[in-house]
This record gives structure tokens, C-alpha cells and sequence, in this order.
């Protein structure tokens, strides 16, 4: 069996201080492996890195319409959100087309993960809602999902909700993967999160970019997530995010997406070709880095999206007196 | 050669999900390794697990008794601090004997470590000083051994500056390792910091601990170290900090403190033993755990102390609404 590679590493002076394994896996919408680093079989918990894949029955079903939800808040049932006041005014306008409040989430709350929002959140002596958790977008697409199909809207987390039921098939359809049988937990914001080989992960976001091997309607709610999301970037993550730059530097040609514990994800349209990293150690700077290097590999940017792809591929580290004391980089031999 | 091992792993339900490869060195005072896991020869950057072996010149010199600094500010010497308000007033008490403020630090401003304390700082509409880097006190050390040896005190954290030679010897000497062709760094906080192997660090900290190998002087010094960190240990780190905890829990017998990039180091005393822990990726949460595991396999603690180990080398994880959803944990045959 294939074992995870050297992928990242980061430096003081002269010296490598960190090492990072992990395995890439890029696909087409037929399954093939375009590009196969590490172990891409094992399954990977995926984690928010599929938000859009669950958030394709939102779509197919009429929910997002039936209520009018904005591109803004399609943007941010697809993102992990730094918890910024747009991002919290979004989700709590999306709830409140479903008549709802922050009350209906079940995601629970914690501090803004952009810091600089959880402090300005502390300046304004105020305390965080459900409405900063990170996934409160994707929640409300829940709800909004539960509201239209008529179903008791307390317990949608639950594995047998009918709205857990629909995301999952949603996402196994699409990455072609049985999650029946798959590893199941729960994920930091209580919804299931599934493990499945980055294989599977990369093929399903190759169809998700180009819509190749999907039914009509999916490939087409898979076109208007992509859209809202290059449309509304600052959604999908916010504030000096490696997601949403790249997908603000390369609107059409890259949808890029995180998840926790290392996993990033990405659909290439125009090359038809889908690409799901795992760091083993769950490190979300390596994984950045994987993946920068990844789409300068496959994209060939040029001007300003080849210049944020390459600092994020190749970043330096500075000391807090902004003196450079080290960089995070690919390791050399990392792409064989 | 050696190679690092699996130490610790996260789980997800059922599931692995992440996984920490690392080393760990436990030597005592001539040397010897008791236990030897993974690669203890590869040159480590120590970063702040060294600080007390840093601090000891401070004392030795007789500059901390000739500015009359108190037992909590030698143990913020020591310690790498979250920025709470008693860090910040014994940082500036102790720059305050030395006739200077918070401007003749040279480590740079950063945010508390802390969020708690980062929030706190924003809520009372201030912004973070240099005496809020988590290295102020180690710094107050380096600017209190220059005034005493009247040193220039501009640029004392040049290599070539009397008080880094002074320092460099004493960490040298220490851990029986030439760091005149060691790997050379510049830390976070602009301090030169140096590569070296676990297993010296491993010996130094048993020497430190002991006092067996050192000169009186110095063990005498270790010895006042270990003690102010002991009666102060919130200075070591600070609120639900790992080493805090630990020493609080085990005065007398486990001098613990963090580095960095997923390196721990103790000294435990009554053993004659010294601990040096890397985690390949840098990783906090998996070298607490491993340090946490081996406390309790060298001191066999009971009560209190006991359980404060038991649950770092055993972690749960909670989602955002307080459900269990895994664990951090020392990967099973990780102690061979």
C-alpha cells in the first residue's frame, strides 16, 4: 500500500524545523488520476472541505428559491466563515427568509476564527452567537432545505434526518463512494462528517467543476454554487484566506475550498479536473501550501494569481519585529 | 538512521483522523538515554523549551540579585507567557529595576497568546505592547545580565552581543553539545535559537534538574530556577497551559516547559532524569501529549496530578455544543 509523502516542510536559517506527510490525489470526472502522491486510498474524514457537495440538494430541490436566498448566502452555505459582521449578517439574514433566528442552529458557538473579528466582537463587549460558528452558513442551508421539504426542523444534524440523508446522498452520488458503509463522526459543528479516499474526493469535485458525469439539474446547482462563490469570495472563508484569494484571483478557473485537520479540496472547470489534499497531521499551513503548489502545477497562472499562489506555496515566516526568519514550503521532490 | 515514530494520533468516532510523527529523549545527568524514541541524534531547534537554561547566566552572574529581581519574575525568565495582566506588570516590574520600560525590548509586539487575555486587551480598547510578547520576560533576563555586565543594551539580541555569548555558553556547556557549528535560527521574538539533538537537550535538562555534572554554581542556580517556577508556575505559561498545570501539580518533582514547533521539555529531579520531546509537524496539542505520557510512565503520579496527565496524554475533543467527538492520544505501541 501507498504511504503519505513529505509534502511540506518549513525552515529557520538554513535548516529545515518542520516536516509535514500527506498525500494529493487529482482526478477527472471519469475517475482517473491525473496526479497520485501518498496513500490517496485511505479515507480521509472530509470535513468541511465538501460544504458544496452537501449544499447540491439545497439547490436540486428548490429549497434555496422556494425562499429566495441571495448569492451571498448560497456563498456562505458553501464556506467556513471567519465570523466577520458580514458573514454573520448573512447568515442571519438567510435564516430569517426561513422565518427563523440563530436559535434554530444547532452548530453551537464559539469566538470568530478570524481574530481580528472575535477581537473587534470583544471590543464591542459582546459575546458569540451561533451565528459566528464558522459553519453557520451551511446550517442554515439545512434548515432552509428542512423548510421546504416540510420536516421537523429540531434534531437536522441527526443521521436520519431527511436532510442528513439527502446531503449524504448528495455527496456519495457525486464522489461515486458508498457512504453507507463509510467511517462516520461528527463534526466540530455536531453535523456527520464521513471518511473516503481522496481519490473519491478529487472525482467528485472533477464533476462538480464540470459537471461531467452528473445529472442535469446537479450539474447545474454545481454551476450556480460556483458561481455565487467566485461571485461572494470573501464568503467562503474571509479576511487574508487562502480560499477565498484564489478563488477572488482565479474566478472561473479554480473553486477552492477547506476543511479541518489538513484536508483541502479544489474544482478546475476548464481542465476538467477535481483535487482533494490531506495533511496527516491535520496542519492547515501545509496544506495550503500543497495545495498553491498544486494549482501552479495544473493552472500556470500568471500576474497576480501566479504571484498569490507562488507566497502561498513558498511563505515566509517573519519574527514578531517582521524580520524573516524562515520560510513554509514544498518540500523538494514532493510532485516525484 | 533512526526514524522519527508514530506518537500520537486524533480520532473522529471510530476513526483515526490525524496523525503525529515525533521523538523522544530521556537521558540522565552522564548521558545515558533511558529512553530513545524515534531519531534523538537530528538536530532539533530547541526554541523557548531551553529558556531556563538560557535564564541561568542571569543568575550566576549575580545580575538578578543585583537589580533585586523577585522569584515571579525569574520565572517569567523561564517561561513563555499567554500576556495576561500579571505577566505584562511583572514584565514591566522587572524592567522597571533595570530603570527601562516596555521600548527597550527588541522582541516585537504580538497579540496575547491567550485569547482570553487577546479579547480582554481589544475589549479595554488597547493594543498589544512588546510586553505582551509571550517572550517579555526571558527578554526583561537578556536586558538585566547586560546592564549588569554594563553592556551596551541596543541590539542584545546579536549573536556576537556579550549577553547571547553568555547565553550560548551556558546552553552549550549544559547539554555537553558546540553550538559554535550548531545550526543557528532566529526565534519568533528575535533571540537567536540553536539546532540540537534531543538527546543533549534530553542531558542538559537532567543536569539542570540534578545539578549532578555541573558546576556549584550553576546547579545552584538551576536550583533557584526550578524553584521560583515552582512557586509561580502561572508564569510559565498561564491559564490551562500544559506546563502551568503541571508544575502546579507536581512542584518539586517535574520542572515542564514548552517550545515551539512541537517541542517539551521536564526535568524531574528526584530521577536524575531530563525529557526532550519533538513532534515532527510542530505540532502543540500531540507534544503535550507525549510529554503528558511520559511524565506518567517515569513519576507514576497519583491524585490530582494523575488525572491532570491522564487527560492530556488522552484528550477528548467536544464539538462547538460540548458533544464528545474523538480524541487526541499516544498512538498505541508508540513507548515500543
Amino acid at each position: 500500500m501507498a504511504s503519505s509523502r513529505l509534502l511540506v516542510e518549513t525552515t529557520r536559517g538554513a535548516s529545515v524545523e518542520s516536516r509535514h506527510l500527506g498525500s494529493i490525489a487529482v482526478a477527472d470526472a471519469e475517475g482517473r488520476l491525473v496526479v497520485e502522491i501518498g496513500d490517496v486510498e485511505r479515507p480521509v474524514f472530509s470535513r468541511s472541505s465538501v460544504k458544496a457537495l452537501q449544499a447540491l440538494p439545497l439547490i436540486e430541490s428548490g429549497a434555496a428559491d422556494r425562499y429566495g436566498f441571495s448569492e451571498e448566502e448560497l456563498a456562505l452555505a458553501c464556506g467556513s466563515h471567519g465570523g466577520e459582521p458580514e458573514h454573520v449578517e448573512t447568515a442571519a439574514g438567510a435564516l430569517a427568509r426561513l422565518g427563523l433566528d440563530a436559535d434554530a442552529l444547532e452548530c453551537g458557538a464559539h469566538w470568530p476564527l478570524s481574530g481580528s473579528a472575535a477581537r473587534a466582537l470583544a471590543a464591542a463587549g459582546q459575546a458569540p452567537s451561533r451565528l459566528h460558528n464558522c459553519c453557520s452558513g451551511k446550517h442554515a442551508g439545512f434548515l432552509c432545505l428542512a423548510c421546504a421539504r416540510g420536516d421537523d426542523i429540531a434534531g437536522y444534524l441527526a443521521l436520519d434526518h431527511p436532510v442528513q440523508q439527502a446531503v449524504r446522498s448528495a455527496v456519495a452520488e457525486t464522489t461515486g463512494h458508498d457512504l453507507s458503509t463509510a467511517p462516520v463522526g461528527v463534526d466540530g459543528c455536531g453535523a456527520p462528517t464521513y471518511a473516503l479516499p481522496l481519490r473519491a474526493i478529487a472525482l467528485g469535485f472533477a464533476r462538480f467543476g464540470s459537471g461531467l458525469g452528473l445529472p442535469p439539474a446537479r450539474a447545474e446547482a454545481a454551476r450556480r454554487l460556483m458561481r455565487a462563490s467566485w461571485s461572494s469570495p470573501s464568503m467562503i472563508g474571509g479576511a487574508r484566506r487562502f480560499d477565498t484569494e484564489t478563488m477572488r484571483a482565479l474566478p472561473e478557473r479554480a473553486f477552492v475550498k477547506s476543511g479541518a485537520e489538513g484536508v483541502y479540496v479544489a474544482a478546475l472547470p476548464e481542465l476538467g479536473l477535481g483535487v482533494a489534499v490531506k495533511i496527516d497531521d491535520g496542519a492547515e499551513r501545509a496544506a495550503e501550501a500543497a495545495m498553491a503548489a498544486t494549482l501552479i502545477r495544473l493552472l500556470r497562472p500568471d500576474g497576480a494569481a501566479a504571484e498569490g499562489l507562488a507566497g502561498r506555496a513558498r511563505r515566509p515566516l517573519f519574527s514578531y519585529s517582521d524580520e524573516p526568519v524562515g520560510e513554509i514550503r514544498m518540500a523538494e521532490g514532493a510532485f516525484g
